[in-house]
């Protein structure tokens, strides 16, 4: 049995607020279970350097927690003068994700910069920012395309993460804190909507894990994928 | 006329809705309008290594802004490596505020660390965290006292604090960021609820300003600050 | 009775000695009591990115301390790689109030930057800043209008400034170190020479204090910004 | 047909001189084609502070580029003051990939710091280091067992990692520079010796790809490892 | 013939003002013509750790140059976030040379740090800082002897030093600014009271130079030391 | 007798591989006895901003040691987030003394910036950087000539470095670890081919030294330097 009494298979709950922020050209707070991250879509009408004159469009992303968003609280990133290896390898996972599904000559030279901030933490953080952070993507492309800023979608396919792991020697599907903590193998998926894979990161803790492990897995990610783009579906169209 | 269509005297509408976080030992996210802070009380028993020994607690603030809770995305301060002049200011203010409502012999040998983070922003933010900032040490305290690990309350009274400005000639209560943008003078109070003064700033921008119209703004904050008090007590109530 | 067996409403001896650097454009050490602080104003033919093609001119101030200014000996802000928040607070509002009189269209497109050394303090050191800082921008702007660099006269009024404190109960005016370390209420005023208001600070202490008390305090501002003004007036008369 | 010439499932030539460096506890150069990394592996008798008196020991890595390894002058990390978000990610996912290999009770408290330097890069750094860094960890724990300081072996197996990407639509293992820029997906295993999966990531560059294609990606890991491995042990026994 | 008309010989007027400093044990301002530097010496009761336990004393330094201290003003290094190479160069040979004069055994386990801060700059401030450095220190252990804190003087004999150059093929001694700037070779020569040396540097700028040159310097550099000497013991003395 | 058998005036075994590095446009590893130092030479079309359009071309130099080149490793300076003093002192060595060898006006507007790395140290590592570099530099040099970039020799002489010291008493030659850290007085020379000296810098460790003392250290320099140069020589030609 799992700590959090869900099935092998099961999602926690998912709940998508779109137009959480007043200010961003888009914006959610997604919550997955008692994981919550505010997740902004900030607009640019200029490139980085290396872009200049290219044609092309860039989406990145920017990655934070609240001192207090985990049980104990962790000094503020500000104060201590720098983001930690953590944040970083995290941010970068995001942006290279999100830009998977970009079509950058039809983004145009603009840049879009999709800042997740965990306002509460209980595992796969980094799943919550890259699935919330489609949305508030997406919301933003929505509004280029309504001012006919952009004339062809630059969004190519959805873009969804979760995480799974190995449970007391079981595959589960979306650890809580308390089941990654606990956790054998520690694996992060990251999927189009058509099923294309963007990212694959398994990790053992402890002991290693098998290749047929490793398949379980992955079939696992494809329901919760599932689960996950038809949430954004119904956040968009909310 | 106020760009708001409020009266001179009239707060923003105030909502506290206590308990926003999981984890921390008190929380709550105060929404002063379109300015919403989320306020988080952290405990630790230990205290900074100039209080080891001296039987004296320690209150102390953080302050920070996610990069778009503002009309334009700012830089992250994580990212830039170090916290903004301004943003160290008005921690140092939050910090000194609450403390001056803390019997700290009363409190213990133990530190209450209190996080103000801006996930939107609409004038007045300092002056919001320190309300907000205040219900959330109130309910740390009161998880202290009913779980008998000090004996005697040492919060001695509600703080609360308030922007006041001079705009378009008009002493008004609780600017927005429209009419902060125009207002010639800016100022900021901290009251106890019995009305003492803890922090009393005025900044000319642009023309000086008179002892009489300095004057008009106490009147005005004293008003507001009662609101707010009000409120304070309504949410802990709650 | 004060430990520096003044009067309440004493000043300490003011000495201004202009000329102080040779290389600054203007410059003085002004001398409150045993509070000694370098001021320099340097001119550039420049304004910082976002005055550019505005037409308007720039003051901005920047503070230090040396090492050994103090009874201890405290770390070098350049070793320990950063300014503290009491720094940069400190030379902020010595910008602030230097640019409120200051007419920034007459300035025309260049920046004059003010650097407050303190050499020695005892009390008051960002009151000292203003006062000094001012008439070594006094120097500066007169070079400028003695070459005919500019025509009308950009400076429109003294600006000085001075601490105020509740002191065993009576409120006394510019406190040194031994008076403010015992102080319940701490404030520093900021007046142009014509009396109108740049900033009032005042922070509680330990105990809350009244408004009676702070119109106390104020009066006692009144009284000695004239005395620093007259003795800024004989400085540049000098 | 690879720019390299070689076969799909071809490894570069593997060259691991031991005893590199006359200071350290263990270490060695690994050559694999063009891309040479110094690894050495240093011990201290204490551990971080997470660990005091619980008996285990640690294994830790650092990651550095010499400015002029690659074809254009990198700017030196010293200099700029900060590790990269890139240097950090490698050098936290060698560390965890090396520790996976660790019995660390038998370590005992100690820590093992294993620094990998990149004397000159042509793709797949991050491998190298991982599988020369495996060699220097070795060599100083065989150190450790012949002075009698630790009774039973702490390193449980082999570990070693090797890259593979898909180019021009054909899975190729062991990639240079030159592959590595054209590749559509690249990804990175490290394994045991005995074929335990340790981490596994495949990120899509452009195209996503489908898990018939990570299927095969892994199929030449498996095949690459086993040539890797080969090569620790001839160089160990050398 | 020189720029600043003195003999190839002659020293600039030096002036040593002791007690400067009202906080510090031992302080003076030292005018080596228009080169002003205030020097303190902070006595502390504690050594670095590499010292504890060991009966030996410290002696450092740390130097810095007000911003408007040069003819153009120079970025605060504490606004820059670092000390530049130059400063760090100068205050570890400051410290080198005057610790060259102490007996530590002597001193006890105390630490003096002296503090050498430019006030204004026209060449040689690392020179003038060495020579009213040693004075400072000089009058802060005349202190602990005074005090019977130490037993035997500690200082073992007087440390200065001096700058020489070859300006327009002729060999000077103590150059200013507008003599370094144009001069072939820069020397700096540290040495004892009794004529022993500390410290020699001597570097081509444009053309090398000759052992015959590099003597005919030093016989400058012995002709400045002992006019530098005279000064200090005058300064103790008054 | 000398720790490491060698006459007092007897330089270590210096081997100097050229080509070391593939990218580089010039690159050797140097070694002097058991200090190894990779130096490379990297070239680029443009200058530093105070050269812009002057028609100097530039050299510059940067240091940096591996963490374990030393018998106990040393904090990684990326890691700590700053170059020490010491690294920068000597990275500023490198540059003056290499930029002393060239003409500028020759070289015409392009840079090259000399990496000295150390991998292994046994002491001299700077003497060893700027003999090395040299032989760095007229590689890349060498390359510009054969591609016709440049049409005459920019570089006017060799350049090399050695160290001497007091050892017992003695004067001896080319220190290594060993010796230097019993050394009483501790010497660097950086001369021409042709003997013109460039850099000397001697210090006092302990007692202070005579100027007869220093003479016979600039004796063992020559002799010294001239092996340096025959090195350099061989290497070249090699």
């Amino acid at each position: 049995m799992r700590p959090s009494g869900r099935n092998a298979e099961q999602l926690r709950t998912v709940i998508i607020e779109t137009g959480f922020s007043r200010h961003a050209e888009g914006s959610c707070l997604i919550k997955c279970g008692d994981t919550h991250v505010l997740c902004t879509a900030s607009l640019e009408e200029r490139v980085p350097p290396f872009l200049r004159n290219s044609g092309l469009g860039w989406v990145t992303a920017e990655y934070g927690m609240l001192p207090r968003a985990t049980n104990t609280r962790n000094r503020r990133e500000a104060a201590a003068g720098k983001q930690s290896g953590r944040t970083q390898e995290i941010q970068r996972l995001i942006g290279r994700s999100l830009r998977a599904g970009v079509d950058r000559v039809a983004l145009g030279e603009r840049q879009i910069t999709v800042d997740c901030d965990v306002i509460q933490a209980d595992g796969g953080t980094r799943c919550a920012s890259i699935t919330g952070g489609w949305v508030a993507l997406r919301l933003a492309v929505n509004k280029l395309l309504k001012a006919g800023d952009i004339k062809s979608d630059p969004l190519t396919d959805h873009v969804a993460a979760v995480s799974c792991g190995i449970y007391g020697g079981m595959p589960i599907l979306d650890l809580d804190y308390a089941e990654d903590s606990e956790a054998g193998t520690d694996a992060n998926f990251v999927l189009t909507g058509s099923g294309g894979l963007i990212e694959v990161q398994g990790s053992a803790e402890g002991a290693t894990f098998s290749r047929a492990q490793f398949d379980h897995l992955m079939d696992l990610a494809e329901t919760g994928i599932a689960g996950l783009v038809a949430a954004q579906k119904a956040a968009i169209a909310g």
